[in-house]
């Protein structure tokens, strides 16, 4: 089976948002509401969302659910997969004809918070996907976060635009080159916890 | 660069408990007391934890977790991923000389609980990886789970023993074949939402 690189290039995002606390309901129903999702095709259950589209408003909405998430102070983490050029996926969509204006970005921007990150990226079907993985790497050392080893994954401290920044842009360097690419993440704010690593 | 199948085959899981509900910590801490993860390896921060050790343990406790954390008939999800065959990873580990014998399944089979889990395989490094996914799929489908298609990831829903021994197949049989193997998950149980999916 010889993977061809799609033409169409959309985009997509599966994730849960997890508030902890009793009234995680109301939060991810404020989040929803404050949320402008008109430019990606959306569908929900009770495990995961996911969303379709152009890779712009794909981070346009996964970064401003999350700040209007946190923006509660309360313990929020969002967990999920952003996906590109995955063969299974459909090839048109309507969602692909609009135009790239962001519809998040000036009510996100009026959140600042702090977070915790760990991301993976898979490139599919290459050999030499490694250094696709470790030039990314390099990269994001040259950004304002800050960034650290883990296993099976990168870790980012800083403020969640410039997470989603590093986030975005390693997925758009490496969809350049490689066909079908998975990026794994969890995102953390408010967490009581020392955020130091414990061994035992 | 060639990727070898390694000499050790150190598997790990990546993974987030989330209670949601004002006692988070509480659960989580009423959890860990009653699994015993004298077998594999920890670490732990404000955005994961990470286990690694023989793919029999990995997967015990990270069935075990869910269950004892669901257990409390709170709403509870568990996202992460297990990795096997990462480059990256060392290659030894004294957690590796454990024995098979399961420290956690006799207190989890006494719990009985329903979820629904969203799972994806990603075989890296191989050009022919969606023929070794749809291969699972199809496996999946003739187990006692229920078995549903959703975009970028299989929908499975039934008890959570039957859940975790569809991943741990499915894990165990692509790693058979593939060196570099991660499978993502979030499982989700006590929702309040309906389960079927809706889209707009
Ligand atoms: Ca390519």
């Amino acid at each position: 089976m010889t993977i061809e690189c799609g033409t169409s290039r959309i985009a997509g995002c599966q994730f849960t948002l997890f508030p902890m606390s009793d009234d995680f309901a109301e939060v991810i129903l404020s989040t929803l509401e404050e949320v402008d999702m008109s430019k990606v095709w959306k569908s929900t259950d009770d495990v995961t969302t996911c969303i379709r589209g152009k890779r712009v408003h794909i981070f346009d909405v996964t970064k401003a659910l999350f700040l209007h998430a946190a923006k509660t102070g309360k313990h929020v983490a969002m967990s999920g997969t952003y996906s590109i050029g995955c063969p299974g996926d459909s090839t048109a969509d309507v969602y692909m004809d609009e135009s790239n204006e962001l519809m998040n970005e000036s009510s996100s921007k009026a959140v600042q918070q702090q977070a915790g990150c760990k991301f993976s990226l898979y490139p599919l079907g290459e050999e030499d996907y490694m250094e696709k993985i470790y030039q990314q790497i390099d990269w994001s050392k040259t950004t304002e976060v800050s960034v650290s080893h883990a296993h099976y994954a990168t870790r980012l401290d800083g403020d969640v635009h410039d997470i989603f920044r590093v986030l975005q842009q390693s997925f758009e360097q490496v969809q350049d080159v490689v066909s079908h690419v998975t990026m794994t993440f969890t995102i953390s704010a408010n967490s009581p916890s020392n955020p130091k690593e414990q061994e035992q």
